[in-house]
């Protein structure tokens, strides 16, 4: 369930490119008209504005708005102005040029997009940086990092609802065993992550739980400071319930000193068309404060105005 | 180059039903107007004569098929009417039931289909299998096999023309030092075999070539018995060489005692339709022998005619 409203009467897009234009005029720009047409309009809506605005004035709205915007607010109207596939490929390329913490924004798109969003992101990927996303991801990483992110962000991952519950079974004790031996990276165990069914893996989760006493994810809480660890957790948290993923992730990015922008920003300008009504709840029920308001409480300005659009008010 | 000739004048789908349902009744079946229609269409006409072919007759054309003709002609049929990205799922499920040597079918899938249509043959496969290809093919292998084969299967080639040569001759250095050590499954070894596009790896083993004096594929002929080396010398043939790859595969198919008829039909109707004249043309300048008549001094009856009809007559 989506946050993102659009109005019942939308505009076409030659209106809206006009008023967009109109916004950058003169001396200072008109952030609000901005935010109001920009953050109300659905991804199809947002590629004909695009279109609209690159035939209309010669030139990409994107480069228009980095002219006219800076700072945190830019980034939210850049990133969600994106279409969302070329979004996620974005993310990625950015991502594959850092160090490792960025390895979680590579881990939220290989595992919480459908099977076909991940392609189109992967075909995204060609056209902007003449290059894959695996290559780039493999040449970036090494050992058990690259063990583990090449084949997530390369998977196509069947999408029925078919289980099977002897292999679930089987899967879960694979799991057990390896993680008993603290074999995190054993080949089998990624195997069994990077390629079965969502509806299979959490089969398999549940009987591990059911068979062992444990959540999987207690269990790779066995050393706090090993990042690996961190991020198979992460990955199978995606997997098998990603509201709760982001939820956390949204509570860690306001929550601690200084906010963490780059995720907060991230977090909502992906999931706003998608399921952040759910994050939403699930952050009340595990904050007792409404997602916007903690969030208003935490930054300020048009950026603030921006997020709070997306997110909806309570 | 195809060698796959479709007449000037088609005739239309419920035409071409009608004619292979007679062919179908009475005492014995008219093989011959069976080859005469399904040899001479290319896959999108074969395809709307399956969909015209079961709305008449309330049959999948491919169990009617099954029904009139036996082994090795039979097989022939059903495969080249195989709409290409569905052929492939099932070659590639069939392999992933086998032993080692049916790995090989999966690498030519993997690495001779442009990285769209490779794609196509995941989306058929959850079709068809409701599982997706990597976690069979996973499920299927251990080891280096494994660790060569799923990223192989699961990868989006970036398919333009760009190469970077100081890129190629780093990794053309990194290929060199793990094959002196024998390091022949070494993360990075497949990383660049698995990732790279086909025109930056080319480049590569150029570099690799100029620079160390020997092709690639000869320094990988280290031990004859090693079955991994062999398929990863397959790997790099298919990728760079196809028509090489596929005339090889020919030529030890028809001149070893016995046939192989298992790979002789594969690569017959697999390749009819997109590269057989350039493998024809390799076949000739290997062998001196034109295919077609090397197939017919092997082959016999209504499999040889089927064969030879996609093949082409010199």
């Amino acid at each position: 369930m989506a946050t993102l409203s659009v109005p019942a009467t939308v505009p076409c897009p030659s209106e809206d490119v006009e008023r967009l234009h109109k916004a950058f005029e003169g001396w200072g720009t008109n952030e609000g008209l901005i935010i109001s047409i920009l953050a109300h309009r659905n991804a199809s809506q947002r590629k004909l504005i695009r279109e609209a605005y690159s035939s209309a004035y010669g030139e990409d709205l994107l480069k228009a708005l980095a002219k006219e915007l800076t700072s945190n607010f830019e980034r939210a109207v850049h990133l969600f102005t994106l279409d969302p596939p070329e979004r996620d490929a974005y993310l990625a390329n950015e991502a594959t040029k850092k160090f490792s913490s960025s390895n979680w924004v590579l881990i939220e798109i290989a595992c919480t997009r459908s099977s076909d969003d991940l392609f189109l992101v992967r075909r995204n990927y060609h056209t902007l940086y003449k290059k894959s996303l695996e290559e780039d991801v493999a040449h970036h990483t090494s050992g058990d990092y690259r063990k583990l992110l090449v084949p997530l962000v390369s998977s196509y991952r069947y999408e029925g609802p078919e289980v099977n519950t002897t292999l679930a079974k089987a899967e879960a004790k694979i799991l057990r065993e390896k993680i008993s031996d603290k074999a995190y990276a054993d080949d089998d165990l990624i195997r069994i992550v990077a390629t079965r069914s969502k509806a299979q893996l959490s089969a398999t989760l549940n009987d591990y739980n059911n068979e062992y006493g444990n959540a999987i994810t207690k269990d790779l809480k066995d050393d706090p400071k090993d990042d690996y660890l961190k991020l198979l957790g992460a990955t199978i948290k995606c997997l098998t319930c990603p509201e709760k993923y982001f939820e956390k992730l949204l509570r860690l990015s306001i929550n601690k000193m200084g906010t963490d922008e780059g995720a907060l920003t991230r977090v909502i300008t992906t999931r706003a068309e998608v399921d952040l009504q759910k994050i939403k709840e699930e952050y009340y029920r595990r904050n007792s404060v409404p997602l916007d308001r903690a969030i208003a409480k935490d930054t300020h300005g048009d950026y603030e105005k921006m997020l709070i659009e997306l997110v909806g008010h309570e």
